[in-house]
């Protein structure tokens, strides 16, 4: 083991911390705090487990959280009118409805129901579209790319001329990385390429890599001989590989062989422990962030 | 001279020929033509001149074409109440406002009040995010790109798998067409590198291309020694060096070294008469579609 590791959980705790910060000098400021509302239709235990993380993360920093649980059979007229209620409320500067969806609503109706201005998990299309404009456009960056990107500096590797390999196309995270680390800017200015399924020879281009960002969804896809000696690797991969029987766990396993690629790499994001959590703080960075635009108007 | 030319001149005439064809289609089927307006605020030549050539061409295709000119004072407040009507005129599936705008004018307000599903030239927020969820969701390509990714097609270009590199990182050329190439699609599906300014080595980088995309604008600036054997080259470039004094007019060259590196690339497009004269074709071919999709609703 010679890499340094970039961890997600300690990141986190440190930007949490300065977020807890910014939450008291909006109160002191403003006289009210950011306003979360997380909506949950139904009750599918993930869906539970993960609206819990945000309510109790949101609450830890002194937001104003409202939690609206909502039936099964809502109809999509009256979620949409829940929505519309909440885009108009000076009280709340972030909307979050969790998926998935029952059957019946139309998921993109209902997230393209969001006002733009509150969307804080960045997915709206005119967010992708400021997001991919760059600069003072960019008002929502999507939460896992910009977590990764946090990482990226705050391990100090340095990003300006850098070649960064993205593995992966998703809209949630290969895409949007991407464009964001070829922007002009502080944590940016690379020279990047995307890879994917199609790509004819995956090997060649991670080699080439300063700084590689997987996220493909396959275990073990990065071969330890693919990865540069000094590099930075971020492994968004979360993928579960068995249980353990002792303790009734999924084991988790990321994209990358991480035991052997941690001894060629300069630097390394474990899985679990590693993106994971630093998705959860870059939405509670952009409410903070909402917050700040909605209350100095 | 061994490349095969990719004449955006011959493309143009041939999409051209397809939309006539197309119009007719449509008049046929719901009674009224495309309609498309332009928006000329003032008098700068440079200005006239292409809204000009936008009218002939959309007169010849048999659209309903309206110039519409507004005079050099006209307030921003009248400007968007102009917008606002013909975003609800059931006659006009397209609108353009030619900038630049006068300076008591905020050009990004202005745009950004065109209706998206009327914003032909698909730099609205909401349709630049279309183009990066990609898919279904896109509406309206940018002009250039989407001429840039036809003239690849339409020359036979292999591009599943291909290595493109993209020279730029400009809003209107390289940013989108590298999202465009790496997209899931037919035309696509290629593996995207993106260079720019900050990028350290350009010559490895665009040596790997097996098509090489060149938005810089600098003159000469790609090396014949630079360009891969058989490759295809889109220059993307328009930069006036000098003047001919015999007719008065611009010398214009591409970022590609022309002459030498058509005798080493497999296909690629001369300055002018190459991406130059796609992009007014493909402004066309947006607002047929975008025709298509308001009529039939």
């Amino acid at each position: 083991m010679t890499a340094e590791i970039i961890s997600g959980t300690q990141i986190r705790k440190a930007i949490l911390a300065e977020l807890t910060e910014e939450v008291k000098q909006i109160k002191e400021k403003y006289g009210k705090p950011p306003g979360l509302v997380t909506i949950l239709v139904g009750a599918n235990p993930a869906s539970i487990s993960y609206v819990t993380l945000k309510v109790q993360t949101a609450e830890s920093l002194g937001f104003h959280e409202i939690q609206d649980n909502q039936p099964d059979d809502i109809s999509e007229a009256d979620l949409l009118a829940l929505i519309e209620k909440y885009n108009t409320d000076p009280d709340i500067h972030g909307i979050l409805v969790q998926l998935p969806l029952p059957k019946h609503i139309d998921d993109k109706k209902v997230l393209n129901a969001i006002n733009p201005d509150k969307d804080v998990d960045g997915f709206h299309p005119v967010n992708v579209g400021r997001l991919m404009i760059g600069g003072d456009e960019v008002l929502f960056p999507p939460c896992t790319p910009a977590g990764i990107q946090e990482m990226i500096v705050r391990s100090g590797t340095e990003t300006s001329g850098a070649e960064v390999v993205v593995v992966g196309r998703s809209n949630i995270v290969g895409k949007p990385i991407a464009i964001m680390m070829a922007q002009k800017g502080v944590g940016a200015n690379s020279t990047v390429t995307i890879v994917h399924t199609r790509t004819k020879d995956l090997a060649s281009h991670c080699k080439r890599a300063d700084i590689l960002i997987v996220a493909a969804g396959v275990p073990n896809l990065v071969k330890p001989e693919w990865i540069k000696p000094g590099s930075t690797v971020i492994d968004v991969g979360v993928n579960r590989v068995g249980m353990n029987e002792a303790t009734g766990k999924a084991i988790l396993r990321g994209d990358v062989d991480y035991e052997k690629a941690a001894e060629i790499a300069g630097k390394i994001t474990p899985v679990p422990g590693g993106v994971g959590p630093m998705t959860i703080a870059m939405l509670m960075k952009n409410t903070v962030r909402s917050a700040k635009i909605h209350l100095a108007r």
